[in-house]
């Protein structure tokens, strides 16, 4: 019995907690066994290794340790928590996994997308996402709901123009992965973005 | 003005950090801006990442996530510290490189050479070392002096198979890097050895 994996990607602020938590009872409710997760973070290794990436006072940090750390993270997230999970059979919803890695530090951080899905290939050793669920908001929209209820970090604090180019990457990733990476228009209400999600789930996944 | 990359490897024990002092004070004697630095660490940054590789509680972390941090750590140390240092015409001696990953990482957690080689050409960007010293001494040697006189961490607590197997990578890449990797017999007298060190960057480097 081979298990089930979904990502949510999409710029801070638009609706990636709220989708999943939704999308975690709609699968309960069908008898389901489901694990919510995240990046980074998702095992005690992964969330020591964030809080390295998160620290505000870490601003001499180089965009190539970033990208490093981000796919160490992920490495163990994978190794420990998510490839033994699928391998039993259960259904994983992560909070941001490769993609967010490749927009923000391959495109927002100039490193390029080849150099960062190299790593991230030699990170995961084939654990893809069978649907990555794309919420599609403009980062000026995000960013406001986000600041609202959040406190800020360190990468909220980059400039506009950063998120943008970041978002940029997203719609580019819808492009270039259409059977995995599926684009849902995120400024439509929170009902109706849940119920296009399930349409997918249902029409792709034959719960 | 180009600056000069000393690297130093070896077993645990082989006499590394006694051999860099003594090469220390002969740079200084020479006259020369000389800078001292080791792996995992070398800054701010490399530290914390090295406190999450050598956490004796991470007994879960996958040989791919060590890799990584490895590489995350020497990424950090190569863009805020080495690169700049040799821009500016400095001399830097670095206790443990690139090469110790390939044979912790690679051959003693059986990852492959070519996987961390991969990820550190991506973390270092072409920094290479000009000379690096072999420290060459049997594991049951370096051990048995390492722990008459340091604390253990979690890397000394695997068993002596592992470091046996580290060893002979090391001395793979004696014969795969001749020009770069310079073997030292290290069970002779620390002067002997100093001695050896001097005369290969004396008729190498013509200080």
């Amino acid at each position: 019995m081979r298990g089930v994996f979904i990502t949510f990607e999409g710029p801070d602020g638009s609706g990636k907690t709220t989708q999943i938590k939704l999308l975690e009872q709609y699968f309960k409710e069908k008898g389901y066994d489901i694990l919510i997760t995240r990046e980074p973070g998702g095992t005690k290794i992964s969330e020591q290794i964030r809080s390295v990436i998160l620290d505000k006072n870490n601003i001499e940090m180089d965009s190539i340790t970033e990208a490093l750390l981000y796919a160490a993270s992920r490495a163990q997230h994978v190794a420990e928590f998510i490839r033994p999970a699928l391998l039993k059979g259960k259904a994983i919803i992560c909070d941001r996994f490769v993609d967010s890695s490749i927009v923000y530090q391959g495109i927002g951080r100039s490193l390029g997308i080849d150099f960062v899905k190299k790593i991230n290939d030699m990170a995961i050793g084939g654990t893809e996402p069978n649907i990555t669920f794309l919420l599609k908001v403009s980062p000026e929209i995000g960013l406001a709901r986000k600041f609202s209820s959040h406190e800020c970090n360190r990468l909220d604090m980059e400039n506009l123009e950063f998120h943008d180019e970041v978002y940029e990457g997203y719609l580019k990733l819808e492009k270039l992965y259409p059977e995995r990476v599926i684009g849902i228009d995120a400024r439509k209400s929170i009902e109706e973005v849940h119920r296009e999600i399930i349409n997918i789930i249902n029409n792709r996944l034959e719960l």
